[in-house]
């Protein structure tokens, strides 16, 4: 893609938004940003629709009436012929249906959101090969995979996603007992949103993470490999056959996975980012996760094999069991318990639809509120 | 390049030789060995070639008459125009003059020997410009590099050879007074001939690395960096302009980047060669070289920034010193003083031809062993 990128960041006021934003303020010459759209912080879209001066706006939940720009649905807003990127970085749920709907609008998709593809990613997949519209991914691993496969070809033989471990690595199960929403959303080494941060410390995350993987890369379950690694420095690795592997790493920062999507198959030198301090490199370490205290990533890549309704369920009690922890109503082990019965009750439908999907995970994130309260 | 590999093999009886020999063995389909040339061992050149029924075979110190071949001359070898590939192993200077005649004959060369880049890189690029000719580096690190720039463009901020830092990696300068040839040769990571062994040992071979990267890369050498990394695991690093870092891991085994630059551009599944093991990989340290006990590595670098016929008196004092230290003539911390001597006298000419370069390696040779007799 060469001269002026159109892009359309959806979910603009979080994050990966505003780090996008932040990308595109380094590059005034090669964007152009044509849409925002937010879920309910209007007072920052203003701001940044007074700034950036989209042609459309969105907003879930809010109203107002900005200076720049014109409100259209959503679904009008993915599917612009006049857009060239979707930024697409809804938290949660709420990413699946604008991910399907640029994806059938044959668009070239920059997903930061994870769960879309994880619930759907099979759907996805088949709606983007008869639009034509393609996904490049934003998450650090899957960019780092991405960028790790460039020039090669089907000689994968493994991949390995590397994963912090979160504020918690070490703990046993009884200390993780008495953990605080506040201690969990201190993430060691990555600045995110708070739903990401809490699946990073439960490593839900990363179970999320296989599944994206799978979809993205073709690539069966057995072939993939988490490692706790919790430095973040090297964020992923692709084994090929003959026994060379390739790392990508950097210093933990998303404006380089973001930055990448946005100016792939381009690499731009940006002085502010940040750089790896060799001298200071020390020591890389890896470790197998500690599947006791955490067993959100094996509920989680357990899903994903088991596939039809099970992803989307896994995401909608996940979503349910973070807010009822962030909120005080659980301890942070009973993430995993609650959504380990929500899965266990699922009556999962082989070769679902994208209606099923959502109320599959919508019936789960519900099951697992009335759990949390029985 | 597909279907059958025409192959000479040029030093086929050393250990690169020895062990290309059984990446072709691992592949009977994919190769035909076409020439072997030897330095001096008759009777493994025999044995080869009664194996792989090459056409054509060299000695340069010897004779017999073989069952299988007809000897020709390595000019003749190195030019034939039914050899698609010619892997060149010979050590140390002696690499220099079939380089040469390969590149002029535009030959695509799998290139294992250090000194002709160091010593002729200008020269040999000029004649592969115009010849059609090419190299593969079979050298691990440079492999490395060269696997983690496929598929990029020019946007390399910077690269980084490791080091395994040798057998005396902490050692000071007074405890180097002391060490044995049978120390120097025992080298922790790598099985290599004693010449580079003992060149690792000294972090001479990183640098004249360092200055081979420099010619295959096209990079200046402000943008290379070496790193000690004694688990020999990450075999260099190169980072992008945006930040991004690919790194190429294996298991510590010339057979693969030999099978690479032979299976170039494909990988090939090779059950024989060693994976490394996940659950051991355990911590990757790395740390700056340590230039007081180990002044090779810098003495190098700057012969390779002042160019001229400087790289050359630095392989030819190199090569001398290493076989004084082999045959118990000078210790070990002697070998860099030797060399700085060397180079400190010598008087460099601006763009060398081929015989200046040759001419001013074997004078640096003869004056290290004359003054390690003063």
């Amino acid at each position: 893609m060469a001269g002026l990128r159109r892009i359309a960041v959806i979910g603009s006021t979080g994050s990966i938004g505003r780090q996008t934003l932040e990308i595109i303020r380094a590059f005034p010459d090669c964007f152009k940003v044509t849409a925002l759209a937010a879920g309910r912080n209007t007072v920052l879209l203003e701001e940044q629709a007074r700034e950036f001066k989209p042609r459309y706006l969105f907003v879930q939940n809010g109203s107002g009436r900005p200076e720049h720009g014109e409100f259209i649905s959503l679904e009008e807003m993915v599917s612009l012929p006049e857009v060239d990127i979707v930024l697409m970085a809804p938290a949660g749920l709420a990413g699946l249906k604008p991910t399907w709907l640029a994806a059938g609008a044959g668009k070239t998709i920059a997903l930061a959101n994870k769960e879309s593809l994880v619930m759907a990613g099979s759907l996805i997949k088949q709606k983007l090969a008869s639009s034509g519209g393609r996904i490049l991914p934003v998450d650090s691993e899957h960019s780092a995979i991405w960028q790790c496969l460039k020039g090669e070809g089907q000689a994968v033989e493994s991949i390995t996603l590397t994963a912090s471990g979160g504020p918690f690595l070490g703990y046993t199960p009884s200390r993780l007992a008495g953990v605080t929403p506040a201690q969990a959303l201190k993430h060691p080494s990555w600045l995110m949103g708070p739903k990401v941060t809490i699946d990073s410390a439960t490593l839900l995350n990363k179970g999320l993470e296989v599944i994206e993987a799978h979809h993205l890369f073709d690539i069966g379950y057995d072939k993939i490999r988490v490692l706790v690694h919790p430095s973040s420095l090297v964020h992923s690795m692709v084994e090929f056959v003959d026994g060379s592997i390739k790392a990508h790493l950097s210093y933990p920062d998303m404006r380089l996975p973001i930055q990448y999507a946005l100016s792939y198959p381009e690499r731009w030198a940006n002085p502010s980012l940040p750089r790896i301090d060799w001298a200071g490199l020390g020591n890389l370490t890896f470790e197998e996760p500690d599947v006791r205290s955490f067993p959100c990533l094996e509920l989680a890549v357990n899903a994903g094999r088991q596939g039809g309704t099970y992803p989307a369920a896994l995401c909608g009690a996940g979503e349910a069991a973070v807010e009822l922890f962030l909120n005080g109503e659980i301890s942070f082990p009973r993430i995993a318990g609650l959504i380990e019965q929500v899965l266990d009750e699922h009556n999962s439908c082989r070769n679902p639809d994208l209606d099923t999907i959502e109320k599959a995970a919508i019936t789960a994130r519900n099951r697992a509120i009335t759990i949390s309260r029985e």
